[in-house]
């Protein structure tokens, strides 16, 4: 089957039986008038799958989107919101985040637990419940078809992002179409196990909740588990796979369709995953990191890990320099027992190291290949099989800059 | 018995028997006048201790050092030179540390595998050989149990750090002094398990070996293993103790003796540890970490260094903004189980968190504690025994500008 993809699409309203809004209602009480406050709706119940942040501490909107998960419960769509994140609130925030659900489904008329809820933003202050509930009754009288809505949807989830994050992937067979799409939000606290990072995926076929779970599961292993712009991860991350089966095709029937769909999510995570380390706080280098010849998967990502969010490696691609030094020290530190005199190293497809020796008569071609905006680095073990790519990014004056306050 | 302690001493020389010297020979090629290279002498043969790198990666003074280390080797010095690490050489590095330690021997009359060598600098190119040996000769005349020579020696390991590192303790007993003197480097790389950093000490009390040993894995174990600038480890950390018994005590018959002689070297390493950081690549805070009521000590340690390495916290402390959602979220990501609703936090005497609630009124009390240049941070997890104290530092711009090449 063929799958076809498309970024900077409407995203969510491109699948049918979905709709969506975005509105801003002032969440950051800054009288900016920027989107913050979107909902996503399914005609038809949906099966939900989710995989959230492995912090310990979880906003209350995670905690309640866990509780949600079951085989067979079915839900009707999501309400999200940028500017507060609903973290670190206790009590006050559980309620508050139950009052988001319950004015979601009252003002759409929906059954009771089919609303999951997602927030992100500043940490540690009770959400301005008056003006979320004016937010979210504007936004459900707005809730559209239209490619409108899938766009102002992927703007209320900004927040210190440059630009709405979406995709949208068709598997066409035999004449019949269905679609996977998705929309994102990132831009700081991004890393393993992913990050301030909110993902919201959607799809027409009908998926088994078992089955979806897996998918989504596997596709977020492969992809926002994968990216690091700083090494921080938050304590709202959530990735939301709804299926609502209203192309009347149902992934079980078919082991091809089943496939594809496979595929297709994971197309979805990986392009917003992309798409959210480009668009990370002030960088200036996508870095595409593989690591490999290691005794084992995990061992590789230990020293992808250890160099994607080495200080000094970070500053060194700032500064479009070809350390390699700094590159073979983080790697060092990640102490799996690699030998320095095997250690084989590219830039992009030039030789920088060779069995531990630099051939540094490649110097101008190393500078060449790591003054580029993005640039791939291939690190090679030579002790096994095991590898990991880690998508990652430099350091610059301009992030610390940025975060040095809220 | 009373320990004194002065810091910016002449350092090693300050140690009976010990004499000392640095000079300037451009091993960096830049013309630049800075003292490179030092040597410190014993005229009577020393028991020797060392603490290195745990690096897979380990640069060729740090594997020949520890290749030298025994219960029945005597030493009689030390030689160090900066701007350039040997490290990530292969077989030329091994061959050139050799000819250092060599080099030195010959220009002292000292027996054979008495030398100790110490590499700082630039990883992945070859020493200069001839200006090292040039340089090591001048050295060897102008070596000297005058300050100057402890002062000089101080000087000549420097890298990127802005100033000078020694202290010396003195053991007062009885109308008896014995003395324990360090000196050290730090400034960038600075981690776990040491950092690019070098520390060499000195006493004149007799110790055995494998005291000796014991004494300085302890001492680092609780100074130089507890700080962090940058999270990075480097291939060249070595940490020294060498013990002439020219005072004619030996710790052995003596209890008191034993215990005042870990404490000082204890405070050595304490004080060594405490001026890397504070002279860390242009941090702006010193901050005193500590987490307490952690399961384990493991789990206190696992959640400081995640605190302390965050680029969201260290960039927060960069701006004085006391933001203690970032480190919350840190301690969160070390997943050592924590319960948010248990959590105590204080910056300083101020409370921050009681119960993981903000104790928002004491607001302008925070900005004011975390405006300091030195400050302590609390974080009690409300579980158990175990505690970890971390001293750690800011992320600036100014670091990141400044390691954006070498």
């Amino acid at each position: 089957m063929k799958l076809s993809t498309k970024e900077h699409s409407p995203g969510i309203t491109d699948v049918p039986g979905f709709s969506a809004a975005g509105v801003g209602c002032d969440i950051r009480n800054s009288g900016d008038p920027r989107l913050d406050l979107g909902i996503i709706l399914s005609s038809r119940p949906c099966a939900g799958a989710g995989v959230f942040t492995l912090n310990d501490v979880a906003a209350a909107p995670v905690q309640y989107c866990r509780s949600l998960l079951s085989p067979t419960q079915h839900f009707h769509g999501i309400v999200a919101n940028s500017g507060n994140a609903n973290a670190c609130t206790g009590k006050q925030g559980e309620a508050d985040c139950l009052a988001m659900a319950d004015q979601t489904r009252e003002a759409l008329s929906l059954p009771p637990r089919s609303v999951f809820v997602a927030s992100t933003g500043r940490i540690g202050r009770a959400l301005p419940m008056a003006t979320i509930k004016k937010g979210i009754r504007q936004t459900a009288l707005q809730v559209t078809r239209d490619s409108a809505g899938g766009h102002d949807f992927a703007k209320a989830i900004l927040t210190s992002d440059t630009r709405p994050k979406t995709v949208t992937v068709r598997i066409e067979s035999d004449g019949k179409r269905y679609t996977v799409a998705g929309v994102g939000k990132g831009a700081g606290m991004i890393e393993p196990n992913m990050a301030t990072m909110l993902a919201f995926l959607a799809t027409d076929l009908a998926v088994p909740q078992s089955t979806l779970q897996a998918t989504l599961t596997r596709a977020v292993h492969g992809s926002f588990n994968r990216i690091s712009v700083d090494g921080d991860m938050s304590t709202n991350d959530t990735v939301i796979l709804l299926a609502n089966g209203e192309s009347g095709a149902t992934v079980d029937d078919n082991a091809d369709l089943l496939d594809a769909f496979h595929r297709a999510v994971g197309e979805v995570c990986n392009r917003l995953a992309r798409m959210m380390v480009s668009d990370g706080e002030r960088i200036n280098h996508v870095v595409d990191l593989k690591v490999e010849g290691a005794p084992s998967e995990e061992a590789a990502e230990k020293v992808a890990r250890c160099i994607g969010n080495s200080l000094l490696v970070k500053t060194s691609w700032y500064g479009n320099d070809p350390n390699w030094g700094r590159i073979v020290d983080a790697a060092g530190y990640a102490r799996v027992g690699l030998k320095y005199e095997q250690l084989n190293l590219d830039y992009g497809t030039i030789p920088v190291l060779r069995n531990g020796v630099p051939l540094e008569k490649n110097l101008p071609l190393w500078r060449e290949e790591v003054a580029n905006r993005e640039f791939s680095i291939r690190l090679d073990l030579g002790m096994g099989k095991g590898s990991f790519q880690l998508l990652t990014a430099d350091l610059t004056e301009g992030y610390v800059n940025f975060n040095k306050s809220e």
